[in-house]
């Protein structure tokens, strides 16, 4: 490539470092700007502050052959980037707000910095549908704003396959007004990518829409086979055989189509927030968003019931609980629907003992203020119940001989079905 | 295949003929049940009564051979067939009842006539959660009960394609409370479609739930779509480009995802009231099924507000509609949007005249007591708004230009984009 271009990418979450290392690791400048410094004084000795193995290790090296380069945002690297991505966490966790101020600085900066040439700001952060034309409108009210094209590229990768995702994406959406302001970062990512991607070129607000749409359905889509499943446990059927039976019309699918304990993370449930947030501009009410929540918030009090009507009132009973992120194997836990199913009982009085094995050293979930058993022992000694929060791996080579000296009553929710239950059943286990 | 056995259907609509004339094409001896006089009449001269290209060839053919015979209900039949496979409309139309007293007939009368060999009964008609419980409990109250085999096998063709779609089904579903009731069914069935197909050995309920999960799941996923629909209509941006960005997803895809006039048809709007229904032996509410539904009558509300702010007060006006059935070039109105739009239109008090070109010489349709105009210039002329009701296919040659001389006001509301914008709007037509 021929005058590579230099990329500037703001915030080093998981958005913001898979694109920096993909970019990096395609031979371009990539430069990464960090606010938190605790963060970034991992990151510059080549830590990630997430588990996520194959970034990891491209970071790593796109680190050590000083291609990527991170520090505290500084007027200079603005100014020889030609390319700047704002991957910034987009909302407050718990108000589900935008964080405005902080994307109104970034315009204001951008916006106010003089460029030889046009340059490219690209939102690949989750937004409420209208909001890059506020972001515009800040732009133009810049003395160097109307150097500047807007795009809107929402990202779509999966947490523990960041930099997989990255690489490989299902789709690049660029939303942008004109072809003329969208055309820059589509050749830089055809010369990346090359051809084999689809592009969907189309304006920001469809992009914004595509982004929460998405998520939207995904959300929906593992609130149903969570109703299927709620129904099957109470009915005694086995949602195994329902889901592939429903799943095996391909215009349905099997995939992505397990229930647990409900859908969390840093997306689904933020999205389907944000579609209806009364800070974007439309006043359409997507009820499909809403009844996702709805069906989402249904699995945690239908799985409080179960405990109930085993062990009677929970004020004051000790119950396990393993695992607290999101989803198996990752050691975010941020909107987890089991941190959720702990708040609901510390509610109810229960006393609570939490085992987060991708968290160790960790004493506390700030989100809640829960605090973290530092052993699995610890945790389930003396329990009335033990509840599978998450489906980590691990859990499935538990022993239930074992746990089973340690409960009180041996109890278990595996709403995962993760664990051999015959195995456990011999122990003298019930399930719930 | 060696003494064949010989097979009753028990309805002749969609499901009970393309079973029929399968299995007969497929060399066995296939005897159908039908009440309704006018239709038995019809049908033993070669005639369907519905559009099904496909299935009313193979009829007629299996017909002359002789190898599938018709009659109203009577008990010679039953003694001789091995299998019995109920295929009857299961539940009153409006009402949304089970038609209880017909299944309880069918049981009574299988129960009570002597048999040498076991015999199995096929319920392929839709049931309530639960309801093949209640026709176990009659059939074994009667002489003769124990002798037979219950499965429950619900099918999934759609329709346009209900042979095709019978003949390679995607999957087949065996509810039966035992492997042994479901074995003579399944074997049947592999003989005749051989190991291509996958099947779902399931209990009764579990096929049940599968059914109705599977619509209403399908159900689902158009409410979905029509949201995004209405939100980009009132916003203006292109609807085609966000479904394809959101489809490209794989676990979503892009098939079966285009936004009309909401859902409609004998299955998606039932089933999402069945799996909800008080007949049904649950306490569970699918609040996902009860979404779908309420996205779908919003649909044709704001097809009903466009309208209204672009024509002022509906009352007295003329309004032409065009298409009544529930999908594209299918002959069948059951469950149609566009017949409750037009219902919703004619109590604000609209002079509404419909064309449905697919029901040629029909002068009305039952459902709701609509008149249909013979011609398609009878409907236009004088319209202040000519809506497309379904995308039948002839309506994408309609002449704009000599439309526009017949009606009053040149507003058109196409809800399935079939027109070419630019030719009608060439002749004066504003798009709602």
């Amino acid at each position: 490539m021929t005058s590579a271009p230099r990329i500037l990418v703001v915030g080093a979450g998981f958005v913001g470092l898979a694109t920096a290392a993909f970019f990096a690791q395609k031979g371009l400048r990539v430069h990464v700007f960090e606010k938190n410094r605790l963060t970034l004084e991992s990151l510059v000795t080549g830590r990630l502050h997430f588990l996520e193995p194959t970034l990891a290790e491209v970071f790593r090296s796109v680190l050590h052959k000083g291609v990527l380069t991170l520090s505290e945002p500084r007027p200079a690297e603005y100014q020889q980037s030609q390319f700047v991505i704002v991957a910034i966490d987009s909302v407050e966790r718990n108000a589900w707000k935008m964080r405005s101020d902080s994307f109104a600085q970034i315009a204001r900066f951008v916006g106010s910095v003089p460029a030889r040439r046009r340059r490219t700001v690209v939102l690949k952060s989750t937004n409420v549908l209208g909001f890059s034309e506020t972001f515009r409108s800040i732009l133009d009210e810049q003395p160097h704003g109307d150097r500047i094209d807007l795009v809107v590229s929402p990202e779509f990768l999966r947490e523990g396959l960041a930099y997989e995702d990255t690489a490989n994406p299902w789709r690049v959406v660029i939303g942008a007004d004109t072809p003329a302001a969208a055309a820059a970062y589509r050749r830089l990512l055809l010369e990346l990518c090359g051809q084999k991607v689809p592009f969907v070129q189309v304006n920001p607000r469809e992009a914004e829409l595509i982004k929460l749409g998405a998520n939207v359905y995904l959300a929906h889509r593992l609130a149903f086979v969570h109703e299927i499943a709620d129904y099957c446990r109470a009915e005694g059927i086995d949602v195994d055989a329902v889901r592939r039976g429903i799943g095996l019309d391909p215009r349905i699918g099997e995939r992505y189509f397990e229930p647990g304990l409900g859908f969390g993370g840093s997306c689904l449930p933020k999205d389907c927030r944000l579609i209806n947030s009364i800070e974007g501009q439309g006043e359409f009410f997507f009820r499909t968003a809403d009844t996702a929540l709805a069906v989402n918030d249904q699995v945690l009090e239908t799985a409080i019931d179960r405990l109930r009507s085993k062990l009677g009132n929970l004020k004051g009973r000790r119950i396990a609980l393993l695992g607290a992120t999101f989803k198996p194997d990752v050691d975010d836990t941020r909107d987890s629907q089991a941190v959720a199913l702990a708040l609901k009982l510390k509610r109810r009085g229960v006393n609570l003992r939490i085992w987060e094995p991708l968290l160790p050293g960790v004493q506390r979930i700030v989100a809640g203020d829960l605090a973290l058993a530092s052993t699995l022992n610890e945790a389930i000694e003396g329990a009335s119940a033990v509840i599978i929060g998450v489906a980590h791996s691990r859990f499935r080579r538990m022993k239930p001989g074992e746990l089973a000296r340690l409960v009180r009553h041996r109890v278990i929710d595996d709403h995962f079905r993760i664990l051999k239950r015959s195995s456990w059943e011999k122990q003298g286990w019930e399930f719930l």
